[in-house]
């Protein structure tokens, strides 16, 4: 428990300090996140109890683009002493990656869940509307690249909300660039965004399922890219690329309708993706025998 | 020109009458309908003309999934006699249908274009929040079916739009059931939902184009299913199955990005529809030869 501490790559949502609760690791593979206050935490909470056990949910789509869910565990905090707060224990998503290189990409076009109580509805839609959301179906929260000699180049928050479309596409550019190229060589594109096991291939892997599953509407959830530049470096591989879906407090039931606006917002994440790497197609034709 | 008369199939929209404009056909195969107020029949017509010259746009689609585009004429009109209106002169989408079943579908979880002003933002999201369209991604704005003896059952305005998702699933049941079954006994739903060229197979080569095309996004725009009752209780094939998009008033440029929006309310359509025909497989597995 000593081990405990914020995690240097986060890039959404608060950093733990003395004043605020924020997500903790501790160096073994396990993530902290603080439930959060009035009715999200315990929401978000009910999501993973029900998800993680749903028979309906494929093995595969669980084990690759969740985190897992290890229950929930009181942890001491910094800002309030004695006051131990209860705290959702997940996987590590960049666990064991060298140099993790993050983004947060909030799906969907719409934000609020379709019972949201009208206050709430207008503050999401004005924020859906000031940033990219309604416009492209998502936005970008917060990327982080860094580089195996360490050096790193990170969206801050003022700049990253007021991101329009062209903005979007530098940010996805410079997410596989490397960080001492301000040109954005998009020199790890092929290897992150392409191939077999990158970004692309995952993501779709992913849509195919939301076209068809009607348990779920992940309102307001994000996608977590994560890849290790160290391991690209080294082997021009795939790089131990992540796809996940995080942050659920506003996930609301399916009721037999599939998830239209995260799938209509993934979709064109795909979009924007496979505008930059120029893939090599999947299939040759066959030429006359 | 004396043949000028509302379409007796008309779903959606104004009725003409002596007191309000509203569409007329002429018997030929021609639909005609009147430019809409302020600045909406402008940018119909705008439409319109752009996308039926657009090079980028696949004649395949055009041909396929839209009304042909013959300009515009001025028309006398029984509301406001030596005063002729403008009026778009498109393909009569039911032309030629002895026994034409129509449904109007307004695609998209929101029908607004992003540059909206505020008041009318409001409006259409209380509008999208109080019908299915931000939980289902569409909502059915009207059908009528007929049968080849000329039983007719229709929807009428406000039961229309008090349908809940239950009441969504019984009128697409009700479209593709007999007119004099009152069990929606579903009898046309292979015929016209399933197998080729019907409605499903239709649908899903549009959701292949929208998961491509950045040239437009079709805020507020329907989908009208028609088939004719008559040839399919004589064939049992498909009997002439038309998929069109109607209902361009409020079209935006796309400039690069996917119509999410759309591409997610269609994808939720043919999940609702493919739910009611089971349909047989496209391809057989091979087994050993």
């Amino acid at each position: 428990m000593s081990d405990l501490r914020p995690p240097e790559n986060q890039v959404g949502g608060h950093r733990a300090s003395a004043n605020k609760l924020g997500p903790l690791i501790d160096g073994s593979g396990l993530f902290y996140k603080p439930l959060q206050a009035g009715d999200r935490g315990e929401h978000e909470l009910a999501f993973y109890e029900a998800f993680s056990t749903h028979s309906a949910v494929p093995a595969r789509i669980r084990d690759t683009f969740f985190p897992r869910f290890h229950g929930t565990r009181l942890l001491p905090t910094e800002s309030r002493p004695g006051e131990p707060h209860p705290h959702l224990v997940l996987d590590d998503l960049l666990a064991g990656l060298e140099a993790p290189c993050v983004a947060d990409i909030k799906i969907g076009a719409i934000t609020w869940p379709p019972s949201s109580p009208e206050p709430y509805v207008a503050k999401c839609v004005a924020m859906d509307r000031g940033t990219t959301s309604v416009l492209l179906g998502f936005r970008v929260t917060g990327v982080r690249v860094v580089d195996p000699e360490g050096a790193v180049w990170r969206t801050e928050r003022p700049e990253v909300k007021a991101l329009d479309t062209a903005g979007v596409r530098r940010v996805l550019r410079r997410y596989v660039s490397s960080v001492a190229d301000e040109g954005m060589d998009c020199a790890l594109a092929a290897a992150v965004y392409g191939g077999k096991g990158g970004v692309l291939s995952q993501l779709r892997e992913l849509k195919a399922w939301f076209e068809e599953q009607t348990l779920f509407h992940f309102y307001s959830a994000s996608i977590l890219l994560g890849y290790d530049a160290s391991a690209v470096a080294a082997s021009g591989g795939a790089g131990g690329v992540r796809v996940k879906l995080v942050d659920f407090a506003h996930v609301a039931e399916g009721d037999g309708v599939i998830d239209h606006n995260f799938l209509g917002g993934l979709c064109s994440l795909i979009k924007f993706i496979s505008d930059i790497v120029p893939e090599t197609p999947q299939t040759q034709p066959l030429g006359p025998s």
